[in-house]
């Protein structure tokens, strides 16, 4: 396999942006890659698009042609691709084409992300967020994605892996990385009596516990490592992507104060990657509920479990704590277009490691993670990329 | 890269199968596709799920974890994708698992594609399929599916190209074989006349021009060459995979006559395969509806432009042809599951290349072609596979 670098990373504002259409954010955010890359865009070879439902927010089948024709690719026959796996659609997608750099296939690739959420109602939009748990043996008899996570929650408690101040941590946690952010959808510090305080969803999960709905759309571009520097002088390496998948409903787990795709998709990262948990010193990590944060910390083996929510309480997933987590202000405060955040994570860990994350930088990075997951732990894809 | 092999396949009855369920369907072509070959389930480490719309037709996404699950995958954290490309959904799945065998990220891969289509309304499925082309400047102002070929089958017939008889003639071809294969939709041969006679769709075509709305799943496991042997003495390789896209409205075309995506990935894939287009015995061409089917076989480089017509009207493409054209029944006899369709054309060019086609095999063929379309030509998947 050849070795696949990063040379461009871009991003739009996330938020409810009622001025921008879905091909508009799309485009914003590739044009940006493209231009980090020093690319005019005749470079691109293949496309990769993460998105989870456009055919349900925008009525919109077929986003990879689509995108490809908007950014005027379609006019030189680019191949492009649409990958699903719910929120961890971009983080898919960006994996289909490291492999489609590292097989030879393709030499220029560029990954988007993108969720255009806010075209339809609150309740629409929730239906199409529980569609990624199991429709049958879970949506249909009410176990909304909220409500997954609560008894998730509740058991972390129940078991003393978790308090529950702890677990709302991670949401003080998001807020103030996001507040340095100018691309988050909240750029406000909040305190934990403001999660604490805050209406219940699904008890204990108050509204600060929980991801808003987004729109927003991430791109990166995807080249081997040994040409990398034709275009740019700071290509960020990508020393690994494992994937993995559990069962769809939660009840069909042994446990679920653990999500096993995960810890495989982790320890095959590590392994690929040949380096340990406590060498990653910017990650950011899939937080649509805090619980989930709180999981994923011990998941990757950052903290022991029983450990994640201490250290997230005690600030030692802050800049500056023992590694920094979710410096982009994580899905809570950087917000959760749903395609796009598995590829938005990379453009925020790529920043990190080449030093341009201004107000957020993490010192010294070398190593950074990015940890994507769809439905209720079912599906999970871990990148690690490097410095060069 | 490694070269890669199909060992295994299989593929489900096609029709209105109200008994079954997606997920039934899923697991059912995809455990024929194991047995086939010769597979207990263990050696499987990756999967690609090809599907258009399950969020619309089920109300599901997450469809490569569901599979996964059910399956029994999931319990060993197996990673799924699924991938969307509107008609081409399962020949972009196929060549997304082929890079991925080919890089060396995975050695044995199932493919699968599957579509559920009669759980909704006629209205609502129509809808579905209209999404596959511009919402925003098609569908919205009544652009359907069915009057965008129409528009295509007037231009032809005005420049010359197929006169109306020759287009209807690729039903009758269709169905010819269709009656030959057990798992067709459609298993009845018909006359010109019924065609000509059939209802009105979208003047000149008639609902016998036009693909039905089915149900149905097929599945192909992949490995690299030389380990295929291990698993079957009837391995099948895959010469080439190609990809290409053009703009989602058909008014963005320089012409409509032809299909620029089709044309740039057939160069691309008879380029990688070393072969030319006479030496293809056997074809699976996308014929959503019948001009479709007329203008693939000279994209293709079967027939010159204005050819193709009077070859399939004169009995050319059928069996015993000068090339056996859609053995399978074709989309419109076969039946058309949308993310089925790709992957089912490749099972029906595996049972070829073996000897395994029963009444409908084509003697002595060594190179078969694979050609699957999104939208109105906006993707095009062409792949090339050989008997070994």
């Amino acid at each position: 396999m050849r070795e696949v670098a990063i040379i461009g990373a871009g991003v739009t504002k996330f938020g409810e942006l009622w001025d921008a259409s879905f091909r508009d954010l799309g485009i914003e955010a590739g044009l940006k890659a493209m231009y980090d890359a020093n690319l005019t865009g005749s470079e691109v070879d293949g496309m990769y698009i993460g998105n989870m439902s456009s055919g349900r927010f925008i009525s919109q089948h077929h986003v990879g042609a689509l995108i490809a024709d908007y950014t005027g690719m379609a006019s030189r026959n680019l191949p492009a691709v649409r990958v699903e796996a719910a929120g961890a659609s971009g983080g898919v997608a960006f994996r289909e084409a490291v492999m489609a750099v590292a097989s030879g296939m393709h030499d220029v690739v560029i990954v988007g992300g993108a969720e255009k959420m806010t075209d339809v109602t609150d309740d629409a939009s929730n239906s199409v967020m529980d569609s990624a748990n199991d429709q049958q043996w879970e949506a249909t008899i009410g176990a909304t994605f909220a409500s997954l996570n609560a008894m998730i929650a509740r058991r972390c408690m129940h078991e003393g892996i978790a308090t529950r101040e702890e677990i709302a941590s991670m949401s003080v946690n998001d807020h103030a990385h996001g507040a340095l952010n100018p691309d988050a959808q909240f750029r406000k510090a909040i305190s934990l009596d403001t999660v604490l305080r805050s209406g219940m969803v699904a008890d204990p999960l108050t509204m600060f516990d929980c991801a808003p709905i987004s729109d927003g759309a991430a791109a990166v571009v995807l080249c081997p490592m040994d040409i990398a520097k034709r275009y740019t002088d700071r290509p960020v390496r990508v020393l690994a992507s494992a994937q993995a998948s559990d069962s769809l409903a939660l009840f069909q787990r042994k446990e679920i104060t653990s999500f096993s795709a995960t810890v495989a998709a982790a320890n095959k990262a590590y392994s690929m990657a040949k380096i340990t948990p406590s060498e990653i010193a910017v990650a950011e990590v899939h937080d649509h509920f805090t619980i989930e944060g709180i999981l994923a910390l011990q998941d990757l083996g950052f903290f022991a479990k029983g450990e994640a929510g201490k250290a997230v309480m005690g600030g030692q997933a802050t800049i500056g704590g023992k590694i920094a987590v979710n410096t982009s202000g994580g899905l809570k405060a950087r917000g959760h277009p749903v395609g796009a955040t598995g590829v938005a994570q990379i453009v925020e860990i790529t920043k990190q490691l080449r030093g341009d994350a201004d107000k957020r930088q993490v010192a010294n990075a070398r190593y950074g993670l990015a940890h994507s997951v769809g439905g209720t732990g079912s599906t999970v894809v871990v990148n690690i990329m490097e410095a060069v």
